[in-house]
């Protein structure tokens, strides 16, 4: 049980089971069972590029867009992270089983709009205090602290915190359903790791963050 | 030992230790053990807006450098899981004390610079292949495909190999290291979740991909 326990950590962690005490396991042994799916999320990482690149004319526009990326795409990978390991854990302690999945989307679809709108309003309030702090010239350090987000920072809030909703839903439902996915193809629903959950979220995160983008921004910022 | 495992796999997804079973929670409850560590994350996270405010001008200079993000640090993210994940566990079992923090680092940084170059060089790859697709037409469901990253796209592939290489190792070391450094301050290491050390690592990581790109691309692209 303990060793089992043991791989589905590993699992969690984005990489093969061990199978060998951390301290004990050969150098090249253990190259192998962290490169492979490292490798893997690295090159689905990819997209994120490529789906960033259909929005190159908005990012030429506003560097805004491309400073708020990593914060809502990583909103999303974490709520996921947290789904992902509640139901990998449910299930392996028979809680949840293949059948529950539209019970617990049912539940993870309120959990990700409430998580989602907290840290909308974080983000938003983030923006409104950084443009109060320039606009009272607050100095921190010595330096000028705060940000200069423009005429329209209202609705770079609006944006901030209508996609971090957006990406803290989507995040909770596929960290949720992943686990369940995997173990309908019959592969182990440990698999659906922090990492790869992370992963399939940042792509789609990114596309859920410049849609809502072009919607609020067009005619001001874009 | 069941329930620490719980435990311990609930807080490695970057959240409170539910208590009680994922079906049987009050909605409420499930929400306080989850909001609270996600805003935490969500608020440190704000940090990356800042580093990357700090480099605008590069950002504005040339888009290449805002499409290739969320690729660079998540690479970070994920090895900095791989990496807190194995550690957590061997100290669990026990496998891994205090006193051993410098032979795990001695074996996180070998690791991490090897990881790094494996994915370094896919990163790099990528830009060679996708600038050979558009320079020789390439469709796909018959549109254009690949990317013009112009006549330095060498260099682009260089930035990326040599940011993903730096990032790698820094996150395996954060990530094998937060779990010692927890304990010594008699907190619980398997706080070190995947979250928090992607976290961590996206502000570092930034910092050091955009200082890499600095360094290499100063007279040519920005």
């Amino acid at each position: 049980m303990q060793e089992e326990q043991t791989e589905d950590v590993q699992k969690l962690g984005g990489m093969e089971a061990l199978d060998e005490p951390y301290m004990q396991i050969g150098f090249g042994n253990m190259m192998r069972k962290r490169a492979g799916w490292l490798s893997i999320l690295f090159v689905g990482e990819m997209f994120t590029a490529t789906a960033t690149a259909h929005f190159q004319g908005e990012l030429e526009r506003t560097v805004i867009l491309a400073l708020l990326m990593p914060l809502i795409i990583s909103s999303g990978g974490n709520s996921g992270s947290q789904a992902t390991s509640l139901i990998i854990r449910a299930m392996a302690l028979g809680e949840v089983t293949l059948k529950d999945w539209w019970r617990v989307a049912g539940r993870e679809l309120p959990a990700g709009l409430t998580l989602g709108l907290i840290l909308g309003l974080l983000g938003a309030a983030r923006i409104y205090l950084w443009q109060w702090m320039h606009d009272h010239g607050v100095r921190l350090f010595g330096s000028p602290f705060g940000y200069d987000y423009g005429p329209h920072h209202g609705l770079v809030a609006l944006t901030i915190g209508t996609s971090v909703v957006g990406v803290v839903t989507f995040g909770s439902l596929t960290g949720s359903m992943l686990p369940f996915l995997l173990r309908r193809l019959r592969l182990d629903p440990a698999s659906a790791s922090a990492p790869f959950v992370a992963t399939l979220v940042d792509v789609t995160g990114l596309i859920i963050y410049f849609t809502i983008a072009l919607a609020l921004l067009r005619g001001t910022l874009l």
